[in-house]
C-alpha cells in the first residue's frame, strides 16, 4: 500500500486542523491520538463510489466536499465533535488538476470543521472514496436513535427534499424550471453537516439521526430502535423557497417525505426542552421546525398524518441512483 | 449508505470479539467506545483493491482474512493492542455463497484476534474492500519508525520472501517448483499478524515497522524517519525450507530482500535487551533473526552487506502485481 506521505506530497493534502490530543499524525504504520479523560470516541466509515453516490465527472472540489460532509453528518447525528480522519482512495488515473482540486477541498472543509487528517491510503483501482472519521463525545451523553419517549415533539434542521428533488433532473426523472432546478442543486452537491447543531443537542435531544436515507426512512430508524411510532404531519415539513414554487408548478411532496440525501437532523426531545431551540436555532442561524410527535408504538412504526387525518400520500422509498 | 445492520444481517457478519469499552457497536449513525485512563488510540485504515491486491476469483475466506490481516498488521508495528473495527465494502454483485464465507471467515478471525466489529458500511460498486481498525496503546509507548539509534540491532520475525516468491508464480513471472510453490503459498495468502510480538515488544524496540513493502523498503522507512542508515546483512535473512530450496534450485534471493507482503515484523533494539527477545521468540513460538545494525547515517539509507562487505545485489523494488 502506498505510503501515506506520498499521497500527502502527491496530492497536496495537509492535515487540516491541528490538535494537541494528536501523539503521532501521518506517516507511520498507525495514527496515535488521546482521549481526553470524560470523553468516548465517537466513529464511524462512510465510502462513495462513482456511479453509485456521486456521478462521474462530478467536479473534484464537490466530491472531497461532500466525502467528508456525509462523514460530518454521521458525527452531527451523534453530538460528537469531529477531530480526525483518515482517507482511503482508489483512483483510476492520477491527474494533477483534479488531485490538486480535490486536496484543496479536502484541507478546506477539515480546518473549518476541525477535522485533522491522521492517515490514509492511495490505491490504483476504480474510483472510491472512503472517510473514517472520529469526533469526541462527553462521557454518557452520546445521541443514540434508541432514546425517543412517548410525548416527545420531533424536529428536524433545514429544509427538506430539496437534494431528492435536484436528483430527479440529474437522472432524468423529471424536469424542473431552472428557477427551481438552480437553487435545490446545492442542497445536493453541497450539504452542510448540522456537526454544531449536534453537539448542541447533546444533552437535551431524546433521539437523533442525521437524514441520509430520507424523512420516512430516517425516521423509521428512531422508531424501530426506540420501540414506539413516528407520527409525522407531512403540511408541516420545511420546505425551501424553490421546492414550494416547484410544488406550485405542480410537484410532489414525496421528495421532502421520502427523499434521501438532506443530511439535516432528526431529532426527538421533550416537550419540557422545546422552549430553548429557539437560542439554538438564532445562535446558529439555523431552521428548526416541529414536525410530529412521538406516539405509543403501533402497526406502522411511521404515521404520515394531514391536519391529525392519515393522510393518501405513498412516499416512495428512496433509492440510490444508479 | 446501506445501513449497517442490513449488512450484518445479510452478510452473517457478527460482532467478533465483545468488549466492555464498547458503549455502542453498530447500528447507529457511529459507534462509540471507551479508551481507558493510561491508554492512548492507535489507529489505522487499508483498502485492497480486486485486481491490484488481490485477483479476481480469490477465494472469499481468504479474502476476508487477508483484509482483517493486513490491518492487524498496522496494529502489530505499533504496539497496541487491537480492539475494534469497521467495514466498507463496495461488491459487484451479490452472491449467499460467497458473503457467508466471508463473514465466517471475518467474524472468526475477528474473534481470534480480539477485534470487536462496530460499524460500516455495504455499496454497490467495483470490488473494493476497506477496514478501517482501532487499538489501544499504553500512554507514551507507541513503537514508531523514528526512534531507532546507532548501535541498535536490526531483528526481524518469521521468514522473508516466501509471499513476493509465491507471486511470482502466480503473475507467470518465473515456475517455481510445486514443492516450493505449496510451501510458500500461504505466506501470500494468509500471514499472520504479528500482533502478539508487537505487545510484547513494546517497551523495549526502539522503532518497528511491519513488512509490507519489502525488507529494504521498509527498512528505508526506519532510516529515513530515525535519520540513520541501516546495514543488512544478507547472509543472515531468516529463510524458510521452501526459499532455501527454491535457492538450490536456482533461484534468487531478490525475493527476501525486496519482495512485499511479508507483513512480518522489522524493529530496532538496543544491545542490553537484545537477550531478552529470545523469551518472547519461545513464549510466542516464533523465529526472530538478528539481521543487521543501525549505522551513523550516511549517504545511502540501507546499505547491504555479504560477510560485512558490500554486495553486489541490486534489489528490484517491489511493485503490486498489477
Amino acid at each position: 500500500l502506498v505510503e501515506f506521505s506520498i499521497l500527502k506530497d502527491n496530492w497536496h493534502l495537509n492535515s487540516g486542523a491541528s490538535h494537541s490530543d494528536t501523539i503521532l499524525g501521518s506517516g507511520d504504520d498507525a495514527a496515535v491520538v488521546r482521549v481526553p479523560t470524560g470523553f468516548e470516541l465517537c466513529t464511524s466509515i462512510d465510502t462513495m463510489v462513482e456511479g453509485v453516490h456521486f456521478f462521474r465527472g462530478l467536479s473534484p472540489e464537490l466530491l472531497a466536499y461532500k466525502l467528508i460532509a456525509v462523514n460530518l453528518s454521521d458525527m452531527a447525528a451523534m453530538g460528537a465533535k469531529p477531530k480526525w480522519a483518515m482517507f482511503s482512495v482508489c483512483l483510476e488515473e492520477y491527474d494533477d488538476e483534479f488531485i490538486a482540486k480535490f486536496s484543496n477541498s479536502l484541507n478546506s472543509a477539515n480546518r473549518r470543521y476541525g477535522v485533522e487528517l491522521v492517515g490514509g491510503d492511495l490505491n490504483e483501482g476504480p474510483n472510491v472514496f472512503t472517510i473514517s472519521i472520529m469526533g469526541l463525545l462527553p462521557e454518557g451523553l452520546a445521541m443514540t436513535r434508541s432514546g425517543a419517549k412517548v410525548g416527545d415533539r420531533v424536529f428536524c434542521s433545514g429544509c427538506l427534499g430539496d437534494a431528492a428533488l435536484a436528483l430527479t433532473k440529474l437522472t432524468s426523472e423529471q424536469e424542473l424550471s431552472i428557477d427551481v432546478f438552480e437553487k435545490v442543486l446545492p442542497a445536493l452537491h453541497m450539504p452542510v453537516p448540522q456537526v454544531f447543531l449536534g453537539q448542541r443537542l447533546l444533552g437535551h435531544a431524546s433521539a437523533c439521526v442525521d437524514m441520509s436515507d430520507g424523512l420516512v426512512g430516517d425516521a423509521g430508524h428512531i422508531a424501530r430502535c426506540s420501540n414506539v411510532t413516528i407520527e409525522i404531519d407531512i403540511n408541516k415539513l420545511p420546505l425551501s423557497d424553490a421546492y414550494k414554487l416547484y410544488m406550485q408548478q405542480g410537484g410532489f411532496l414525496r421528495y421532502a417525505v421520502a427523499g434521501g440525501d438532506d443530511y439535516q437532523l432528526l431529532f426527538t426531545i421533550s416537550p419540557d426542552k422545546v422552549a430553548m431551540l429557539d437560542n439554538i436555532a438564532t445562535d446558529l442561524d439555523i431552521r428548526l421546525t416541529e414536525i410530529g410527535e412521538v406516539k405509543p408504538k403501533a402497526e406502522k412504526g411511521i404515521f404520515l398524518t394531514e391536519d391529525g387525518k392519515e393522510t393518501n400520500i405513498r412516499p416512495k422509498g428512496y433509492q440510490h441512483f444508479r
